[in-house]
């Protein structure tokens, strides 16, 4: 196992091992020291490996979007939550299907997310733990009113097996640097608390106040009466987060290696990952163009793309590339890079240490030791 | 086989084959009326059925980005174009190696992929024949004199088993909707014409002289000269190639099926495909916002997207969606939305007919069956 991370043939996702274990410690640290539960999104990393890791470091249980991520991580962890509304028979069985032995919780945000899950629930006789999802601002999912989301909890109340444990919300419309987040997290935590007690006046507890993002991560303890975060993006970081302030460059722990394909047009290299390796995402919440830059020359950027070209933009550098060239790209949002490759390699001091599948990448269901049968 | 595709999970890739074989049938008729080969590009539907289905349809061989690409496409095709700089010795190495009984071309641009596929192609003894590719406005890959062009044929000729086979370009800077093509084509051809002659000149006729793209797709046998065109996109056409006058909406022969998963927050609804089935490509060559739009409700488009979740937007219709309801959209950038799934079903008269993996979409190597041993 001692080839050099230079042998990789390109493109390939290239995990610097050393800082990705820096980052799961420094927020293990940090809910610790803030008595927080955390429950690390696997959307980022989408690996057993890695979220083995974040459980060895004391996280609560795994947060996830998909079914096939929830099989996956069934592996590794007896406590997940599923937060995506549970609308759809496939979605909603798979959900239900999972190992005995864990405990699941969903997100949801509507009656028929709770019919759904309910009956299949039901079929597969086992109990589902609910979180109603509240919309604090992102405009995406979740009720816009306190009173709506009490009579969802009161819908799940009566709809055994499930049973209800609290409350959520995404913060995903918080994107300024962390410095400028103050109104935004003031106007936030004083919606959690008047929920909390609207909740508790009706006599429905709510156990879990479930909440956090990486941008929001390190301010996480200053919204009263959340008790866990659901940060994903943490755990590799990348140009967004850094831009933003939530960790510097140098947390950066995944890159994208390529290769300096051509430089026949003047002025510029073209480098082998393209839209179908980086993603087209824009750099969100802070000044900068591009979809990407270089880790040891942040100010080259990838300006524009093909599906399998990157071209990178000269003009703020001296240094110029030939062709054959190993770059290592940050991209802009790194769970989109995650998604579309399958194999992702774990470097330290320059070798390859270890190289997985991305196991719950694909939407395929994955066979589960121990599930309940259909 | 008569599942209907209302009970497919979704996120879901959708092919109408009916569509799709009007769509292929089509582009044949085209290139044999204009004596043309044509050579689609496998980047699209990354299928070996359905490149099969091209080659039944009289395409002279088939063109590939990547090394799995061509693996993959070489169960089905005996004539290969790996349109891609074979720089980085595990790229060369791949293509040298595809079975011996595949013709194997690569379109390059500059000395050092010249090396390193000599190299490999000497090492597995295999005849590898080599298109130069010229830049004709596009200035992403190809170099920018036909002098320099000239020279790049020589060193292929110097570097047995590579043989001189002619020249390739790529119009993907024409974008503008079909009828507003005129100014661009001409420049095109008058260059084509000026290379052809220059290097018939230099004692290097060029066999072949290959072009085209899907925007440019119908009027390819404008461009005197050309000899082959490699369009990809036209197999299923998507939101961009409609917007451009390229196919009629109608002609969309691949959607992505979602479902309607919430709708708390008012004025919108939320659909379970976001950034990772549709992919963040903006629509080019014309007027227009979103990430795509919908089949059968055009005026309704994904506005806004996570990476699990798209937005509609109602604004234009009276149409209300309700939670549960399935929809299918037709993405901006249909190559995309197919790089991002693993499987495809194939649907006539609303049952699914069949359903495939998308063999060629990861970058692992394929085992292929008589290939050269390394």
């Amino acid at each position: 196992m001692s080839t050099p991370y230079s042998a990789l043939e390109t493109p390939a996702l290239l995990v610097d091992l050393d800082r990705m274990e820096r980052n799961l410690d420094r927020a293990a640290r940090y809910v610790s020291a803030h008595g927080l539960s955390l429950r690390p999104h696997v959307k980022t990393h989408k690996t057993p490996w890695i979220a083995a890791a974040q459980m060895e470091r004391g996280a609560r249980g795994l947060t996830c979007a998909t079914p096939r991520e929830a099989e996956v991580m069934s592996e590794v962890a007896d406590d997940l939550l599923v937060a995506y509304p549970t609308v759809g028979a496939a979605r909603a069985r798979r959900v239900a299907e999972l190992p005995a032995g864990v405990r699941v919780t969903v997100g949801l945000d509507g009656p028929v997310a709770i019919d759904c899950l309910a009956a299949a629930a039901a079929r597969a006789d086992r109990p589902v733990r609910v979180l109603v999802e509240l919309d604090l601002g992102m405009r995406r999912v979740g009720v816009a009113t306190v009173d709506d989301a009490i009579a969802l909890a009161q819908q799940v109340r009566r709809s055994a097996p499930l049973e209800f444990a609290g409350i959520m919300f995404y913060p995903g419309h918080v994107r300024e640097p962390m410095a400028q987040q103050d109104e935004q997290l003031t106007a936030i935590g004083r919606s959690v608390r008047a929920a909390v007690d609207a909740f508790d006046r009706a006599g429905l507890h709510p156990e879990v106040v479930s909440g956090g993002s990486t941008p929001t991560l390190w301010r996480s303890h200053e919204i009263d009466g959340v008790t866990e975060i659901r940060p994903g993006t943490y755990v590799f970081n990348d140009r967004t987060t850094a831009a933003i302030g939530a960790c510097s460059w140098d947390d950066c722990a995944l890159t994208v290696l390529a290769t300096v394909v051509s430089t026949a047009v003047p002025g510029q290299a073209v480098i082998d990952a393209g839209t179908k390796s980086l993603g087209r995402e824009p750099l969100r919440g802070a000044e900068g163009t591009g979809f990407g830059a270089l880790l040891d020359r942040p100010e080259v950027t990838v300006k524009q793309m093909s599906e399998e070209h990157g071209i990178l933009d000269l003009s703020q550098t001296d240094w110029m590339p030939t062709v054959g060239s190993l770059v290592r790209v940050v991209p802009n949002h790194v769970c989109i890079s995650v998604h579309l490759a399958d194999t992702m390699h774990g470097m330290r001091s320059e070798l390859v240490e270890r190289s997985w599948t991305i196991a719950a990448r694909s939407r395929e269901p994955q066979p589960v030791a121990g599930g309940v049968a259909p």
